[in-house]
């Protein structure tokens, strides 16, 4: 790596994941500004080589890149306000979290100063950062995330949504959506084949084969479905589902599991089923869960 | 693959999927005895080369190694009833879908009666049989497993439980239930995002490759700690996710989109940071889903 052909980059924010982020620059050779509000927590970084900012101010004027990750909008804003005019021209990332809504709004207000803006999410916790297999999801300037991919690769896989700045943060909740819900259906197997025995890292290693064979080959095929809006039942029907989330619940209420997550999703189901679906694919599911 | 060698196998029961049981056991070689109750359905093993029997007492008859997928353990019943004599001193692998307390009696009934006798489930739908990532899940008699797991390979990738016979179909309804779960954090994500124009395809291959990736990891991690019965927070607390999903839930209700699936998880956080977990991890929920 040679660092002389790296972007300097600045970064705003030295929490948790601020910290992690400046590190993997650094790691990678990056010329690295950073700033945090507590100054204590840029030591580490001192430490790794970075060159600590004094303020805001003097952090971004230090490089054509900045990446934030504070705590919320309303943080970010107290630290970007006031520097307003040295970001003009510059390319801002930001990693905080937020709403859609609030990416939307902030990219309008980037927008209107001369800012060029990314929103990003991070897929990951901090000691997976610099992990290449690891997602950062961004949205917003196209031209923006096509000049600063590599940099953004010293990160983890950067994955550009599209001009919305909004998606980033939508994908971001509903992949935690997604990872909520896994987790609510593997706990629930896990106590459920734990009352007879067996250990919740052999389920567990079942669980993430399961997951990441069948289920996601499942997930391939009913997205196209879901697409086409046309759910063909030919490998297992919502009514057969229906029948065997029975058992389910009835083998989780002997051995003492709470079960209201499989009676909810037999009760999706079974709405699905009502509403025509009973001999389409799980995938039909999904008419009932848009309300309007 | 030499035919001689290849163990012969019955297959009782030509439905969806022991039509595809006794294909994948012609395709590789296996001198292959079939039998179903509508004598038609046979055609096809038979154009395959099945030899096909008149009753079950002349297919059982035909091979030490016989297999039986018909709708339930009625049915089972019903067709191995008058042919136990026969049945005596061979193995029975009974593909057939029940509960684990099913599995066991049927164990027992075996056993008195002197028959080898392994409970499977199978974790694919007919297309998958054959396929050797595909798992199918065994439990019962030891060594009727190890004497008979090359002819078991034919079908998929073949994993033995234990003695206990109920494990097969306890494992199956447990990983039933974390494909459900699955499918509904899946299907809320993709309408979620679908309500601001995303693709489900686009979508379902980011949830497939979080599914294999960060979240696998997850479970891998916490699955220990539910073993240990401890449950560090330090990648991510449970009162911090319950902030987050809340953002999920009012992401999805600015949208339309049927929120009952997260704010069921979330009730199950707070349950579980009232008993005192909001600084553990994720693991700790499955403390509030043991009723016991
Ligand atoms: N940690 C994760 O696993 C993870 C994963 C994905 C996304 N994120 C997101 O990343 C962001 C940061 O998370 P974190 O884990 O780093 O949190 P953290 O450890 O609590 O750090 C919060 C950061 O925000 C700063 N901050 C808070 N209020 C401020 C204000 N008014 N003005 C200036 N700075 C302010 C803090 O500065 P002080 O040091 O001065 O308090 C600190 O640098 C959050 O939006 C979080 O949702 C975190
Ligand atoms: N299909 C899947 O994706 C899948 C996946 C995993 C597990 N399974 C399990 O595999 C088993 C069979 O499923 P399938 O999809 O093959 O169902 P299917 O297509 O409905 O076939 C049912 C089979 O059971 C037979 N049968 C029903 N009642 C009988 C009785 N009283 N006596 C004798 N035979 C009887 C049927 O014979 P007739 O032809 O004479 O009616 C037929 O061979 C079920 O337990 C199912 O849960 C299926």
């Amino acid at each position: 790596m040679n660092a002389e052909r790296r972007t300097p980059v600045t970064v705003l924010g030295l929490g948790n994941m601020g910290a992690a982020l400046a590190a993997a620059f650094l790691e990678r050779g990056h010329a690295t500004t950073v700033w945090n509000r507590t100054a204590h927590k840029a030591e580490a970084a001192a430490a790794r080589g970075a060159r600590v900012a004094a303020t805001p101010e003097e952090a971004v004027a230090a490089s054509d890149l900045v990446v934030a990750c504070v705590l919320d909008y309303d943080a970010l804003h107290e630290v970007v306000d006031p520097v307003v005019a040295t970001l003009a021209g510059r390319t801002l990332v930001n990693l905080t979290t937020g709403s859609p809504e609030q990416a939307r709004e902030f990219a309008a207000w980037a927008a209107e100063r001369g800012i060029a803006y990314l929103d990003g999410a991070v897929m990951t916790t901090p000691p997976g950062v610099g992990n290449p297999e690891m997602m950062f999801l961004y949205s917003g300037a196209r031209e923006a995330f096509d000049a600063r991919t590599s940099a953004l690769e010293t990160l983890g896989d950067p994955l550009y949504l599209g001009e919305d700045a909004g998606l980033a943060s939508l994908y971001d909740v509903a992949l935690l959506g997604l990872m909520w819900a896994s987790f609510g259906g593997w706990l629930h197997g896990t106590a459920l084949v734990g009352a007879d025995g067996a250990k919740a890292v052999d389920f567990g290693q079942l669980a993430v084969r399961w997951l990441g064979g069948a289920v996601s080959g499942f997930i391939t095929r009913y997205a196209a479905q879901v697409d086409d809006g046309r759910y063909p039942g030919d490998d297992a029907t919502v009514d057969v589902q229906i029948t065997a989330i029975g058992h389910l619940i009835h083998a989780a209420a002997d051995r003492g599991v709470d079960s209201a997550l499989p009676e909810l999703l037999k009760a999706a189901m079974e709405r699905a089923s009502a509403a025509g679906h009973g001999a389409d694919s799980f995938a039909s599911v999904i008419e009932v869960l848009r309300k309007r």
